[in-house]
């Protein structure tokens, strides 16, 4: 069994760098405070015994070796950086349970065959630059090196740029390095477990996600004297995508969803009728047929509302991963742990993309997940319950255990 | 007649001062800029043979004695404060139309009975501080001088120091100053006069303005994992109201206006269920009665909206003037100065606020519009005619000079 106490505290310790007042955590992707949160968390692993490796992408791979060198390691990690408002606990988990993982088999002197690793993927968050999932995206080709070190943020600054200037763009070829198993274990997210009193949720898939930027131009003028019958008002034609974003999801329950969470409105002064109106869509299914589905839908109400209104209209899908079943035999592990434990369980599918679905296209992959507080997440608020973060690492042990071989 | 080659050169001249490179001006008040304008104006009038007088709050009147020293000052004017992404006719021309009358009267050797003044107005575009139309509201009693000497910039410098920084804080008491008519020349910043292919808009009546911000308060949680129907999805509610602001414009037409010109979304991020969204409305309508019910009509369908999606919806009045009818007097002198001209016209309600609105509370009150091209205008691209310009500065020559007397 792992200590939960010294988890927690990691965990507490680790929500200091990019604390925010109302007890949240901004750390965004390869700023400085994502320096100082790795450089904690690669110190902890070297005192914990393990040797690092650093990729080009910025991903850390901790390492703990084991007795028989021909096997590839069973992994384990999640990430590290957070949204503009996060949480305590999204991502951080996943990596600091690894490395609890670890300092119990240190503690009690367990020697395992395969070697355990404990990675933290760059940029998973997407927050500061797309595309999310970065680091892991990489690492399983799904994009190029170059396309992620060209990804800028507002402000114009690479992730090349920035990478190298926070000491982080190491020498590893990303997917240079074999894996036998990857486990990640995660806060829920979302409301599920919560609701029906269950402390594990075995994750037996992810829905497949579609993003898009929609910019609508239309023409400023000014808010007065411009006759409603002659405007060119781009925030008017937004109004009319956005609900139908959530239609689209309530027609294909009940894995369907859909959000616009992010909005620019040009020259946004209250009386100019605004020119341009730049937002983002998030469709989501855990049916591929399904959001294809979606997708069309969209693109076609886009389509029509520009005819309709006469207003230009672009739709660009800027990311997109179909949904991902996991691996039958991690999965298997992940259930028999939890068994053995006697926690209560359920099947929970992810809504949330999660590194462990890049990981999955070149290894036996799965998710443990743990509940969160009123199933809120990327929220300041964020909370997960101690006795519950350490029943998900005690089931990761064993999963983990259990591949690796004692 | 007066010289238009002279009133374009003038014109050009000032936007010169903060002249942007798409051609547009940048002379927000009370800058350095604003005194470079404003000393360049004052140095005209003053070769003009015009005595100065500088109120308290910064408003400019600039006058060539009558023959009859009892009557009070037949007035125009206007401001030379621009927006941010201003252009070079918006407030300039009517105060360069001003001193083109006089300069007409000098070249002929015109005297009239009552006085004429050239006034211009301090900050009427609100841009750098609010309220809008501060100058002639200040006149006027619409608010109190210390209210307005209070009022901040956004880098926190007030309206007060600035004032006396820029050496245009003046001895007379705003509003002590009487007025016998006044007149205000404008490019239209609306369509109407281009589009009816007219030169000269007389304007009976300029629309009363009711502004908002609308703040709705939901709950932000992650965009995958969050089931729709336990959502407390801010951007749709707001989604609701925005097309509402339209509809309740066209109910009451044709001078209904419905704008959402500003948004802020938070956290603003694409994975994540906006929290909080605030935006601005802007209703407006020239009958008085119909704005009171586009009122009503907003804050019920708010209240209606927050009711059924059970989210905290605010709705705050953060500035309000009625509709201001001008008076007969004066838009009749207009109106048959245009006649006597000969000039295509037709009547223009002013969907933008303007500084006669305020000195209509003191004194009889009226506007001439000219076009401007598509238009546009708080827009760097703003454009107008030599030949429309000069034809609305011949307008308010004859229309002065009928209430002036000879
Ligand atoms: N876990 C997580 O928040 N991933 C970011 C990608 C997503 O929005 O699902
Ligand atoms: N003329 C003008 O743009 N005034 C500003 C106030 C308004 O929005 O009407």
């Amino acid at each position: 069994r792992i200590n939960g106490k010294r988890l927690w505290d990691a965990l507490m310790e680790l929500a200091q760098i990019g604390a925010t007042e109302k007890g949240g955590v901004k750390r965004l992707a390869l700023t400085d405070l994502d320096r100082q949160g790795r450089d904690l968390v690669v110190g902890w692993g070297k005192a914990a015994g393990m040797s690092i490796t650093i990729d080009r992408i910025g991903n850390v791979f901790m390492r703990r070796e084991g007795t028989n060198h021909a096997l590839p390691p069973v992994m384990t990690g999640s990430h590290i950086d957070t949204q503009p408002t996060g949480g305590k606990f999204d991502g951080n988990y996943g990596v600091l349970a690894g490395l609890e993982v670890v300092r119990t088999l240190n503690d009690h002197g367990i020697r395992t065959e395969a070697p355990i690793e404990v990675a933290f993927w760059t940029n998973e968050e997407g927050s500061r630059f797309v595309p999310v999932m970065m680091g892991s995206g990489v690492f399983c080709g799904a994009f190029t090196l170059e396309h992620a070190y060209a990804a800028k943020d507002t402000e114009g600054r690479t992730v090349g740029e920035e990478l190298e200037r926070i000491g982080y763009k190491g020498e590893q070829v990303p997917g240079d390095h074999p894996i036998g198993a990857y486990f990640e274990t995660h806060i829920e997210q979302g409301p599920v477990l919560e609701d029906a009193d269950k402390v594990i949720g075995v994750v037996p898939a992810v829905m497949g996600l579609s993003w898009y930027d929609c910019t609508v131009t239309g023409m400023e003028a000014h808010a007065g004297p411009t006759p409603m019958h002659l405007r060119r008002d781009a925030m008017q034609a937004a109004a009319r995508i956005i609900p139908e974003v959530v239609a689209i999801a309530n027609r294909y329950p009940p894995y369907g969803r859909g959000t616009v969470g992010m909005m620019q409105v040009f020259p946004n002064s209250r009386n100019v009728i605004p020119g341009q109106v730049k937002f983002s869509i998030d469709l989501r299914n855990v049916n591929e047929q399904l959001l294809n589905t979606m997708h069309e839908e969209i693109v076609a109400f886009v389509d029509r509302t520009a005819a309709e209104t006469g207003l230009k209209i672009e739709l660009e899908r800027v990311s997109y991963y179909p949904p991902c079943p996991f691996h039958p035999d991690v999965v298997g592990a992940v259930r028999s742990a939890t068994a053995k434990l006697g926690y209560p369980t359920m099947d929970v599918v992810s809504g949330a993309g999660h590194d462990a679905i890049y990981a999955a296209r070149l290894a036996p992959s799965g998710m443990i997940f743990v509940p969160c507080k009123d199933g809120i997440s990327h929220n300041e608020i964020e909370d997960a319950k101690p006795e519950h973060l350490e029943a998900g690492c005690n089931v990761l042990l064993h999963a983990m255990l259990e591949c690796a071989r004692v």
